[in-house]
Formats: C-alpha cells, structure tokens, sequence
C-alpha cells in the first residue's frame, strides 16, 4: 500500500536551502525531501514518492491533511472575500467560531471559559497565561516540570526543561522552578507528596507560586502520561496554595488523547488551559487562552498581537468542531483506535524490553536509546512512514497518525515500524555479536 | 464615494462576546461592528456598512485586503492540495518563496541574508533575533529605544517601551536598557552621543551590550522617524561596541516607507532584520528573521515552533513579491502617494500647530492630545473611515492606508479626516468659549 | 550558681530604642534587657542579672566573651597604635594572621587554600564565593539547598530558603535552585540521587551548576546535620557535573562541631570554604573566603570593601588560632562535651519524642512546636539562660554554648533547659486535660 | 618633615602573601610595603619608612589614626569586660550611641530618623536601603548613576556603575537602571530634565523606580559634586514620581564635605541615609541605615546580620560624636580646611589644563589620564605620601587627608603632590619632545 519513495533519475537543485535558509532547520535534515502537496494521511513529494504521516506536524493535524470539509470550507470563506485579516476587530468568522466552541465544547462539558485570542502560537497562548497568573496572583513564580516543553519566547522557554533549548535564551531563564513530574523518580516516589512538603515548607527556597504550568501528557518530553490522581493532587495542591492551575493542552488537546480536552473526566478544572496545533483543524496558525472569568482581569490590549484573530484558522475550526464534535463518534473511535495503537506498542515493546508510553493516540516506545530510536526512525522514512523520537535523549519513538486514520492504514503504518524495530535490533545484536 | 455605515433596523445579538471573549480584546471595543468580508481597501460590516481602511491591520494589509492574484495564488494551491502544515519540512511552496525572496528582494539589493523561519508572529521574530544576537556575542544586555514595540512575549516584551504593557508581564523586566531614540530630548540634544558616551565610558552602569534593536519608524511610539545620519551612527555605534545592529522592519518594512526595507540607500546595513506584518501580503500569520550568514550559529532546532513554515503565507507572499517587487514601478507609486500624503497632512498640521509625523505611507499627524485624537477617530468610524492614533498618550492619529490605494479614494478618506479633525477642533473652542 | 536576673526597683528609661532604633530589631525584643559587660559564659544585664549564654552569638563566641588571652592581645595592640583600618594593605597583624592560619590550620589538615578577606560579614563572604564560582564556570546557577541559610544580600539571600527572609528582598530572587537537603524527605528518599538524577537529565529544567552551596550542619534552618556520605556524594556529584563545591562553615566551623571545619575527616575537599562569626574568636566582624589556588582567578579588587582587612580581628584571631588550635587538646575537649551534650539532650527528647538533631556542641531538640519551643526559651530567658530557637517553624530549641564552657556550667544550663521543658509540657498537658 | 621611607638592608620575606593571600587584594600592589603602627596622619611600615596618609582608608579615617580620646574610649570599654559581641541585643554602648546620635547628629539639624543597624559594611547598608524601598514602594526597579559606586553584593552591585565590578558579578545585574549624574553630558544638558522627561513619559521604557540612590559626591566615580540645585531637582522627582530618595552618605558623611551628612543645607531630606566608613571614628567596621520613621515598616529579623550590632564601634563612634560634633568648632575647620585645599589644587589645575573636582575636604584633580595620574601617586608614595585615584579610568588624583590634619601638615603634603605633578609632566614633555 506504501508506494517506496522513488529515487529520481534526476537530483533536483536543492542549493537554495543550503544558501538562504538559516542552519536553525531541524525536520528537513532528517527527511530530505522537498513536499508538494498532501491528502488525509498521506504526504506527496516532487520526486513520487509518498509518505505515510505518523507525525502530524507534531499533532497539528489530528485529522490529517486538508480534510475535504475544512479545505472547502476554507475555499468559500476566501472565494467569498470573506476578511482574512482584522486584527481583533469582531467577524462573522470570529462569531461563528465562538459560537460553535461554546455550544459544542463548553457546554456539553460544562466548563465555563472565556476565550482569549493570543498571537497564533503555541507558546504565545503559554506566555499569555502566565502572564495573567502573575498578574492575577501578584506573584512571580511558576511551577513547571521536568521533561516540560512550553515553547522558545522566555517566558515560556523559562518553563521549558531542555537544557538545548535553554541553552539558546542566551541569557538565564528566571522565575520558574522546575519540579519532578509524575514518576520522575520512580515508581515509589510520589513527586505530588515532595511538591506539597516544599510548598508547606517556609523555608524550603521555593516561593509562593503564581501558577502551577503542566501537560497531562509531555509530547516533547518523551510521551510521560501523568495519572488522573497525581494530577487532581496538583490541582488540588495549586488552589490550596493560592496558584493557578494551568495545563498546556497544546499537543495533548484537541482529541489527541480521546476526549477534546486531555483532562476530561479527571475530577478537575484546570484555571487556564492552552491551545493551538490542531485547534484550526488545517494546520493553518491559531491558538488561544481559555480563562476562568472570574480571572480574566485583563486590561485592554494589556496582551495582543498583530495576527490574534486568524480569521481563516475560525473558519477551518469551525468547520471541524463542527464535523467531529457534534456527536460522540469520533471521541468513541479515536478511544478505540487509541487501544489499537496501544496493544500493538506493547506487544513489540514486550519482545525488546521496551516501555509503552503515552496516552490515547499519543503513544509511544520508549527504546532506552537515542541512537537505535533515531535509526529506526531514520529507517522508516527510508520506507515511506514520517515518524519522529521525543523525550530527554530522543529515545522515545513517538506515533502521533491522524485520528482519522483507517484501521488498515494504521496496522500498515505499525508494520514498517516493528519491521524497522526488529531489524535495528537484529542489527545491534550483530554488532554486539562481533 | 463612502457608504455611510447603515444603522440597521434590527440590533443584531452581539453577546457571545461579552459571554466568551476575553476582556483583553481592545479594536473591537472602538470600533463595535462585526465584519464580513473585505476587499481592496474597504470592508463591510454584517449590516450594510462600508469602511475605507485606513488601519491596515497596522500595516499587515499593505497590498489591501484579498487582493485577487494573492487571492486567486491561494485558492489554487488550497484547491491543488498543497501543503498546509509540514513544520520546517522543505516544499514547492517554502522553496518558491525562497527563490522569489533571493531573486527580487535579497539580489537587487546586494543583501546577502540567511532567511529563518520562526513562529509566525512579529514577537516571535524578535525573540529569535535577541536570542541569535546573545548567542553570538555571549553578551546579555540589549539596548532598545524610548518608545520602542517589539511585541508581547516576554523577551520581545522588555525591549517595549510601552508602561502598560510591560506592567503585563508581571515580573520585572531584564537584560534591556532603554536609551533615547532620535530627537528624544528635542533637536538640540543628539541622542547618538549620549549613547556613545555612555558605551564608551567603563563606569556608566550600561553594559556592553549584545544587539542594538532599533525600529527606522517607531509605529506604535508614535511615528517618530529616525534621520538617516542618526541611523547610521547608531550603525557605527553598534559596530564600535561589538553589539548586533537589529532593525525591527515588521511594521515599516514591506514597502511602507518606499523601499522594501525602511533602512535602503541609508549607507548601512543591519546585521539582523525583522519581518512579519505585511510579509505574507494577504494578512496571513508570517514571521521571518534575516540573518548576516556570519551570525548564523544555530543549532538545528535551537528556536523552533510549530507554525514555523506556514506554507499558505508562503503562497501568497511568493505572489505579491513577483506581482509587486518585480518593477520599480510599485515603490515609485509609493512614494509619490506618500509626498501627496505628507503634503495634505501638512496643510491640516500648519492650520492647528500639529506636527507631521513619519514618512513614505507611514504618517500621521501628532495633534498633542490623547483625547482630541480620539474624538476625532471615533468621529471618522463613525463617517465610515477606519482610522487608529498611537503613541505614549495616542496623541498621534496615524494614515496607515494601504499602499495600494488610489489616489481619488485617499482623497476620499483625508478628507473625512480633515473635517473631523475640524468639528474636533471647532468643538474644543465652543467648548473653551464657554 | 546562676544569679536569677533581679528586678530592679526603678525601671530604666528605654525610649531611646522605641524612638530611634528600627523596627528591624529582633533579639532585644524576645531578650528585653541592656546588658553592660560579659566574660566567659556569662552576659551581665544593668540591672544585676546574670545570664548564662547558650546563644554565643549564634556561634560567634566559641571561646566565650572577652577570653583574657585574646582581649589581652587586643589591648596590647590598640595601646601600642597598631594599625585598626588599612584597607587591605599589608600589615604585621595581616602577617601574623596569615602565618597562623597556613601554619595551625591549613598545613596540619593538608589543605591548600588561599585566602581571600571579604568585607567582614558572613553574607559578604558568601558573595564573594558565588561570585568566583560563577566567574571560574561561566555559569550563572547556583544549587543551595532546603533550610539552607547563607545571608541578607541579595546574592546571598537568594541561596536562602526562608521565605520571610527572603520576602524582604523585594525583587523575585533569581539565578539559584533549591535543592532538598539529606534527609529532606525522610529517611527513604536519598536526596542525592535526586540530584544526580536532575543534573545528569538535560531536560530537567535544572541549569548545570557553578557551585553547589551546602552547609555540613544546617544552623538557622534547624540543626540538620547531613551524613559525611551524603555530603561525600554531594562533593562526587559537583565535580562530576563540572560545579564548584562550596561549603559555608559560617556558623559551623571554627571549632563548632569539634575540628576547624565541620568538613574534616569526611573524604572530600571543598573548592570554596566561607568562614565568619567565631573567626576572630573576640566575637569582631571578620570574614574569609578559601579558595583552591587553581580558582583563585580574581583580578585585583575585582571584590573588595572598605573594612576588608579587619585588623582587630586580626589580631585577636591570630591569639584564638594560638591558643586553641596549638594541640589536639581543645578539639579532643569539644568532642567529649558534644557527647555529653548530646547524652543529656536525648535523655529529654526520649521522654517527650522528641527528636535531638545536630553535631557536635551544635545541637538541639525539635520539639515539633514553634510554640512550645519558644515558650520554654522565654522561660529559660526569665531563670537567667539565654538560648534560642531556630528552623523553619522555629520549632527547634538550639544549645549554642560557649566550646570553653565548663562540665559543671554546662550542666547546669542543661538543668535549667530541662525544667523548663519540663514545665511546659506539663503545662500543655494542663492545658489539653481542661 | 617626611620621613622617606628607608630601603631597608635586609628584605623581609613577604612570600606567605603570595603563598595564602588571594589574587584579589589590590592595594597591597601600589603599596607593597608592610605596615604596623599608624597614629594621626602617619602610618608606620615595618622598615622604618613613615607615610603622610592622604587616603585615610578611602575616608574612613577622618579622625586620623588612632584618635587618642577614642583609642582611650576603647581600651576603656575593653578592660572593662564591655560586651564586644550580643548580636543586636541591646547593649550599654548602643544605648550611648543612640542617645548621642540623636543629640548631637539628629535634634540639632532637625531630623527625624529611624537608626537601622546593618550589617558592618556600607554594602549591607545600601541592601537595605534598596530592599526597604522596594518593599514600601512595592517597586522593584532602582535608578542610580553613571559612576555611582554602591559595593560589590548583588544588590548593591546591581546599582554600582563600574564595569570591571560588575563584571565580577558572573550574572547579569537588573532591577536597576543607571541615569547621568549632574554635568555628566556637560554643561549643556541638564540631567534632572532628562530624568524628569523619562519618568513622565508611560512609553520611555524607564519602570517606575522604587527609590533613586544617589551619592552627592561620587568618590568612587571621580570625586563629580553634584550641585544642591540638581540634588533638590532629584529629591523633588523622587516624590512626584513615588520614589524613595537614598543618599549613599557611606564616603562623603561623617563630616568630609563639612557637614555631617554631605546633604545638609540644600533643602532637601532624603528618605534613607546610609553611613559607614568613617562613623565609628576609628576605622572598625560599622554601617547603618537612617529611614524616615513611616518608612521603618521592617518585621522583625528581615533584615538581620550576625555583626549588625559592632560594641567596639559604638564605642569609639560615641566617643567621636562627643568630641568632634558638640560644637560647630570642627565644621567650621573642616570647611577653611577645604577652602585651603581646593585653592591649592586649583593652582596647580590651572597651570596644566587640569579640573578641580569635589567638594569639602573630598577633593581631587582631573588630570585626564590613569597613567599620569597613576604615575604621580606612584611618585608620591616613594616619596612618602599615600594617595589614590579614583574616576571611570583613574584619572582623578583624589585628596582625602583625614580632617584633623594640621595646616602645616596638610601643605607638606601638597607640595609632595604638586611637586610629583610637575616632575611626571616634565616627564611627559620630555617624552613628547624625543
């Protein structure tokens, strides 16, 4: 079913990247391909070859490329003049969306938030979040954790645990405190117990906190799934101490783990949740900042930014609240699919030692290695499948598919990946052999 | 010419935003209509209203709105799937822009710039070029301007001059020191002494500093444009002091002052430029930070984000580089737009001891007062003109129509200007008379 | 033998210190007496009472008050007019002082340090001890540890973990982490595998280090005392990690806890030692900061400050390091005395549960009660013994005696303690039986 | 009347110098003899050589040496078994120095201040200056000088200009912003307007300041005088603008400028004094912090310190409040004093194109270069006379004899000065002239 990229009779001119793009690239390192275009699951590059995706821009399209009904949804709006560009001034596609987000994800979940249009990225919506609880709190620290990944603006880079990307602020990340995450320490320590015991403690050096800043699951650091009870404690660990409770539902959010928000039905209301990747549905920018109302004590423009209101992002977003949230299906399927994916990892995690990581369709095997994961993954796209590492040393092979994938899709995806495991594997074995 | 904004027979309900909007939101509150659709320099509110947009989503609209080939570039390449979302992957469409970027702005110029690609915000351009700037000189403290806007995360936030919105961040602001920008003190003090001074004395508490960060024409401070000489001596400065000279072009370059980038035939080029705004053409979310390839020492993935390559902006941004900056004959036009623009506001300023401010499309008219400038651009929203003030006390009304306009239809618009500004001015006296 | 402090027919004027001294006061409150003269273990009120000192100034008099020996020295050299202030030129008692300390103290231990005079506080030298760490590592973290207590300056109260000390700053303290100390979170949790655990993942959000600031004996934060192997890991761990190990023996060393140091014998070498409060024996301001030749890269005068030779102190120092640190005698007599104080202290807490903590004749009683700590301290106060609380809650009754005291002496202000505790238990019980 | 100071026969072995004494020590250096007894204006090396002290430790001496009625006060006080050290217990000898502080110092200038005791080292005292106008103001940023000198622990530092300083602190110093002292852009541009334009502009960048710290003679800076025009200007923009107004009186207090306080007369009262340096009289450590008693809003303990309350100087500082500040009689030396000394150097400024600088017996010459000026206290110390330099490149030769000297004396010693002047510019010419 996976047509084998095809080695071209002729290299194309690539000369431009090398000389006008900056050293900063990442992804296109590692698949050296130029693309061209892409359908559901499926991405095409300028030489035939196709490429099952596996990674979704990193869960930012959770329900794969250009889906049909985004897409004309997308093409009315434009065709029809309709505005691309106003900055926060109010639209009939602003509206629309706000009026879907309230009907179709507030209510039925009974959560009460008001939206916050943040610059369109991830790590704005993080930046605006933390802002509002210093503000809101009069404190200055935020708790993040181990393994966290936020985004590279300071503020959120402050809250970010890779020591590379740190390394790059150029200057010391202040006012935030990173403590041990769920498991952190093994299976018998309870890093909720040490979080509480320093906050209880006056003179443990660590300061009244503004905001406590989690992921239910660390995407970027290596799949680490927290257990509903160690986040209830955080969350009941945050109100007793007077912080807000703010969780980055950037990756983790927008069904990726199989309900809308990755910490439904946990027993807890997070105070601030963020949002972007998959928000638009198409992959275009957009994120926000949903807010208590009882904090939103914004001034006016007190946070703003030029491209805030992405009007064509409203559109595409509508069109999928719309098409996947009215009814219970797709949450049911991707919950389904989700324990697909996991009975799959486990079985070949179970054969080499490995551990299954994550939750919903955002699941994992951590290999223990950053090498063998980063030749497997390596290998895969040698065979058609887009597939990436995560975690502290890239050791953790991370399968973010479209949740609209087809059942079959997926087993062929996850048949390239236990073949390239086993052969990396075999391959190890025969060096350790020699 | 102008439609009179219709006031409609039924009040439409507006409550969702009051329901769900954040309190943040600010253009909306000026200006309380919901808009539809847009085209060229008008856009139409849901009840019949027209409006000539002398806003330009701050600059973000140059071309105007849904200009049909950037339009038409978009509706094919959506329609043709291609690529929305691939993180820094390689496409057609990154590797066109590209091509087009090198060939008809970088070549003609004699500029040789490596191109990063951040997340698609104005503020995220500058974070990646304060952190590049620190990384390259192991230097810490960047020097920023009085009046300065670099955006809203909290790196880009401490270079902004704004009280208001640095008091946002909610911990003190570092690692930036703010010195007067040109004619700061008046025209008998030359700004670029006190700071060479003050650089070259080991004893006057400002530390070397890692970049100079400098915006030609501070548009949110107010329209204060840089002379030419002073630029240059800023560019000595920053030379002579081992620091980056970074301009700011997201709000004056792309051709609002003339030239492609605001700092052109000025006799300097900056080591690190900013781009976003008007970039993509059609007001697309679109960020980029120009690098001198000397300085550029990233490591792959040292600043990174997920809309980092927002294959739709490169669409359009490719069709408005060839359609626009393929001849002299666009920047001509814009210049000889902005000499008549000048010449008008200029007959209005003499009138009333107002001063002029800025240069090319980028002006405005200084009128001393935060409230007279906003009866009077309440006064045009409501004649139909979408108009904004900026500056330490929005005292200054700025034109920031779209370089696209014709010249009968600006016309149009400074003339409701002029009227406003005189019931304005005439309302003051009656109100002084009495 | 204790003279029960008298009261005094005719109460004596104190206005001037509610008038003129500031509310920053702290012992004169909970200790509302003026005294006039001391010698050996006893302070003299101006009113008659004697008091027996088991305070010595939070360990600044370990040889008592005003030892003849040392005040000797003293008076000898002021009346000769040897030189009190002279910067930090070279003067005959700098000389002795320095041939003393190489020949009693640094050469018999097989220690290799040079000796830096900072400004004569122990802050002062804390400062100037992170400052070089920073400076030898071009890093800018600080690891210091729960409970720790290090000083009142900004770079110093910034390695404290009391939040009410801290809380003075008035600027959010930064560029340090606080790490749990050995047996921080009980006896099941090794706290330096944690912080092996953190330094060595690169995304723990933990900077890599310049120092690692530890006190063998926690003095303000409650008498911890951490185990020689865990400060042996400590030691592993910093140099591993490429930190310096800096030992703050402000309050433990000089004799403290029976050697010098309170290192000694331990296994491991600090790269950084800070001395201060019993340095000068005389109870004189005078501090140091030892450093490994190979760090010792300051410029001239990079640290300095006006009262950095100390040349009283000097003097009297050079007396103490004669005196005592001449034989084994002195060292073999505090050892014996903290057992016994220690015998005597766990006889207490056997009967009430309650928990003896400390090192040497550095020891105390966690009470668990800040309450009952204080209230026994007060009463102790009232029969003529001056001892003091400390830890986090102030739970912690802390012996501090003089090293010379006497077995006799000693016992009876164990005595003395011991009723007292004593009669607040009995009270509390009272107190729970109604 | 100069003793020469003798090359003696036989080189006394200096060795345990290098061998123990940190790389820091700085005026040792220029300096590199050993003293041992000093006594009013004269110091005493252990060779024989005697020394005009025309540096009194940096003005901690302007009392001279060895004061005879203080030395007498001290050994007084000693051999009475005084309390030498009670942490900040009230004491006999506080309680004498209150009472004469208030008498003598406060009630006669009509002040009403708060004593806080600090740590004994000015750098403790300007601490917690800046700490308590943080935490009245709720503020955090400080604005201080070009070339203000302040100390060297973080927070101090933070304020202090000097760039080698600073750069010892290994992490970037904030919260503080430097502004131009008087005349520092020359005459032309008054300062206090440039001040007063930034604190008045919301979008100058400058946050709103928590205190200005200011030195009305900058010591360390280059002996710069600020006119009381300029100081009032500065106190009147601290309180419109809700700052707290901090004289750092650590140099010029104690009578140097003639007064007490260096501010007296200039219609002005600062919110927060800090002394040290020559208060206790005799050179032993001791600072304090003046505050304005509704600013004395410290809890108890917040700021603390174990040798903030130093018996010996209370003593002598007692002692020389008596003597030299019951009567006008020593002010009024002071000031023919420094009529008498700015008339002397102001001949010799005359002659060479040189700038008298100071004010009061603080005084100095600008001779434009650090290696004059460095060559001429070199000279002078050969021929018996120990002066310094001081100014952004030491190119200020500063005169700061202790205020006791005799007028006779004081001549002696400027005709070393003149005469080292005329020698190293005839040297200069002979150079010029090869």
């Amino acid at each position: 079913m996976i047509t084998r990229p095809k080695p071209s009779g002729r290299i194309p001119d690539r000369s431009i990247y090398e000389r006008r793009e900056s050293a900063v690239r990442s992804y296109a390192r590692s698949m050296p391909r130029q693309f061209g275009r892409a359908e559901g699951v499926w991405m095409h590059d300028d030489q035939g070859g196709r490429y099952l995706d596996f990674l979704s821009g990193c869960s930012t399209l959770n329900y794969g490329h250009n889906h049909p009904i985004l897409k004309q949804a997308l093409l009315d709006y434009i065709g029809g003049d309709g505005i691309a560009h106003g900055l926060d001034l109010h639209t009939n596609a602003k509206k629309d969306f706000l009026d879907a987000f309230e009907a179709l994800i507030l209510q039925p979940r009974a959560l009460d938030y008001r939206v916050m249009f943040t610059g369109p990225t991830g790590t704005n919506a993080v930046e605006a979040a933390i802002k509002l609880a210093r503000k809101v709190t009069g404190r200055e620290m935020v708790i993040a954790f181990t393994n966290g990944f936020h985004g590279m603006t300071l503020g959120a880079l402050a809250c970010t645990g890779n020591a590379a990307k740190r390394g790059g602020a150029g200057v010391p990340l202040s006012h935030v405190a990173h403590e041990p995450y769920d498991g952190y320490y093994g299976p018998d320590v309870d890093t909720a117990d040490l979080l509480e015991q320093r906050l209880s403690d006056p003179s443990s050096g660590l300061d009244a906190p503004a905001a406590i800043l989690v992921e239910t699951v660390q995407g970027e650091g290596g799949l680490n799934a927290a257990s509903p009870d160690w986040l209830r404690r955080i969350a009941d660990i945050a109100k007793a101490h007077g912080a807000l409770l703010i969780v980055d539902d950037i990756q983790a959010g927008c069904g990726r783990t199989g309900g809308f928000f990755s910490f439904e039905e946990m027993g807890f209301t997070p105070d601030i949740v963020t949002l972007a990747k998959s928000l638009s549905g198409l992959g275009l920018p957009f994120a926000l900042t949903l807010l208590r109302p009882e904090f939103d004590q914004w001034s006016p423009g007190e946070h703003n930014g030029t491209f805030r209101g992405n009007n064509h992002a409203f559109v595409t977003a509508t069109a999928a609240l719309r098409h996947f949230w009215s009814s219970e299906a797709f949450q049911r399927d991707v919950r389904r699919r989700g324990d697909m994916l996991e009975a799959r990892l486990a079985g070949i995690a179970a054969e080499y030692g490995f551990e299954v990581r994550g939750r919903g369709m955002m699941r994992g095997v951590n290999t223990g290695s950053g090498d063998l994961a980063g030749a497997v993954t390596t290998a895969c796209f040698d065979a058609g499948l887009i597939i990436e590492t995560s975690g502290a040393h890239d050791e953790v092979i991370k399968v973010l598919a479209p949740l609209t994938i087809d059942d079959a899709t997926l087993a062929v995806g996850l048949d390239i990946l236990e073949t390239k495991i086993r052969e990396a594997m075999a391959d190890d074995y025969a060096v350790a052999a020699e």
